[in-house]
């Protein structure tokens, strides 16, 4: 490796951690990025510089509240220079956003997953067919960088095939694939198991910030979760790992429809929250969405419901507590609608499961994100790559810019 | 940083890469090392050079079986030129242990811990008196770079405290503070949960080797889990993650000694054994060798106590495959003496419990180190320091034998 290569090396890896740290935390001082980079004044410099040329970057003086001086000025990512296409499979949604640099969401429309298992191909339809739909409209190919996919499923992470999603009706659908044939883009499609994305995006935006051991279960119809184990999410051998919604608690218990019986997923899942409030298993989202008014409007029969589902939902987080040992349980999904409901009921069967050790060090909270933590999380990794290499999206304007201004 | 700083950091990364490289993987030639290290030829030369001027390494024209031509001369270490001190503390055995370089075992005592809740100091003292009777006699305490211990409670890992070991009756102990006073020797002393010291020596030396993502499951009169995630051990938030014994797995279950209901634990631990021989649930360990003697013999009675338990035993690591998406589950301490008897009802349960794309994927297999992985999983925490930086260690000696030769 000769010099002028080593250099280059270096260059990349700097515009990558400037460019991170302005993805995850933010607009920022130069003496700021200085303090969180580790590079000197000059290279944050030349390397801020190049990023403004390649229309990446901006820098404003910014009016700081609650600071007192003149304020220094800032910089921020252009949110529109580099997206994402996201999209998100669930039992009864399916959702499409535009996310930018900064995990700045452009638009984002939703509409009803109809019941019934709809092949692979016509989902994918009417996924690309909600783009149309963007209050901020279709975006411009050139700008994409890449297509995140969350699916509630098991995701081989090697090549996005849905090996498994009982809830949907799927076994072995190459959805990255379709999608990749579908939009017609030449840049890549990364899909990933729901629970998965919800816990990065809990934890790079929403209650998770800062903290590495994070527990992130998610319900609907199905229950999921995603894992992060000292800051870095739990694959497993292929990417399956998190699906506590199919871990047996009662041998005597409902069949599943993965096919075992007493899952925790048949205790917990929107089915038993319906069940529990004297409708059908089955009566979709709307019902669930009466149970919930009905129980803030004082009903007690759907009070008992959420509360009861609430302490098996505790019970099962207090061995998955003495599992992982996390330092923050986050609920999302239905669970995030729950907790406000069942705080109680949820803490101490809790805390009747816990080892006193990792049950002093736990908190319990609702997802800041949300239902859309999935897709905001099939944003934050397809915007990885320019993450990691900003230069190779932008060297070419950059070095141009730099040449011209020579 | 100048010129000379950096080569002796590149020098001290170098050896430490060649130094793990023949712990790790055992005796091999320089070409051998080239190719694992990446090193040159000539660094390989100058390196090994410098580590058998220290002791720390020799070098043999060792007889290759089933190689034709003339054998390499291979580079291996001098197992005592540093040694670990492992203890391990179970419920019903402590045992002591010296370990050398390479992970080679130089001497081990073992002896009953009476029933009955001792004190730690009392047991402290049981552990270093164990130091007399290995039968290469006490290590030699300038040889002795580190102890590790394996106790069966949880461990923060910070500082060795046991925070809690129910099945020993323990409750914040420090257990690392008391062992260092004890022994008078200058060194880390490294406390750690058995589990997780059980999947690092299976990793390293066991039936794991090569397999990065492993569920150990070791069982005695408790029940505890040590999980390898993507070839890193699964710590938790401060250690205490992997008590998977603590799964609530029947609501309308047994009061286990954690104070809580229907602890997995409850159903497969040694107790639960014996109860289903018909025998009392803390008869103890002899009691537990007559019930698989008499399995052995053909007692259905004793056969059928071991099936039943193979079955629960089954289900719950049904679903930790579906939470972990692990390659590999290892049974250790009583699960691995149970497998051979109920291999055949563990995986029918496991697979009533899994789903397909998990199951596709894992093998259920007995522990190689048997009873003995904590124990060896002890000396291979305690040996991290030499192999992280063996110039600390033996760079003095290094350098006055390359002055003397230059």
């Amino acid at each position: 490796m000769d010099l002028g290569q080593r250099s280059e090396t270096v260059r990349r890896a700097n515009l990558s951690a400037i460019v991170r740290t302005l993805h995850e935390e933010g607009p920022q001082s130069r003496s700021d990025l200085v303090t969180r980079t580790g590079l000197t004044r000059s290279a944050i410099r030349v390397l801020v510089g190049e990023l403004k040329a390649a229309g990446l970057a901006t820098e404003d003086r910014a009016v700081r509240h609650g600071r007192p001086g003149r304020p220094s000025p800032e910089v921020s990512l252009v949110a529109g220079a580099a997206v994402a296409v996201a999209f998100s499979i669930g039992v009864d949604t399916l959702a499409a956003a535009v996310v930018g640099m900064g995990g700045t969401l452009l638009g984002l429309s939703r509409t009803d997953r109809p019941r019934g298992h709809k092949v692979a191909s016509a989902v994918v339809d009417d996924l690309v067919s909600l783009l149309d739909h963007l209050p901020s409209g279709r975006p411009e190919p050139e700008t994409v960088v890449a297509v995140g996919v969350a699916v509630a499923g098991l995701v081989r992470s090697r090549d996005g095939l849905v090996e498994n999603a009982p809830n949907l009706g799927w076994t072995s659908v190459p959805l990255g694939a379709l999608l990749a044939a579908r939009l017609g883009w030449s840049i890549p499609v990364v899909v990933r198991n729901e629970s998965d994305l919800g816990v990065l995006a809990e934890h790079r935006r929403g209650a998770a910030v800062g903290i590495d051991d994070v527990l992130y279960v998610h319900g609907e119809v199905g229950v999921g979760g995603g894992v992060l184990v000292d800051g870095r999410p739990m694959a497993g051998a292929a990417g399956y790992a998190g699906e506590i919604g199919h871990v047996p608690v009662d041998a005597n218990g409902l069949l599943c429809r993965c096919g075992a019986i007493g899952c925790w997923e048949t205790q917990i899942g929107a089915g038993a929250i319906l069940a529990r409030a004297g409708l059908p298993r089955d009566a979709g989202p709307e019902a669930l969405d009466d149970v919930f008014a009905a129980a803030e409007a004082g009903d007690v029969v759907a009070q008992a419901a959420i509360e009861t589902t609430g302490r098996t939902l505790g019970s099962g987080l207090g061995g998955l507590v003495n599992t992982f040992n996390p330092r923050m349980v986050v609920l999302g999904g239905i669970f995030g609608r729950l907790h406000p409901h069942a705080q109680q009921a949820i803490w101490e069967e809790l805390e009747r499961h816990t080892l006193p050790a990792p049950r002093a060090m736990v908190r319990v909270v609702p997802a800041k994100l949300g239902v859309d933590a999935p897709l905001l999380g099939a944003a934050e990794v397809a915007l990885e790559s320019v993450l990691a290499d900003p230069a190779t999206r932008f060297g070419h304007r950059a070095r141009v810019a730099q040449l011209a201004s020579a």
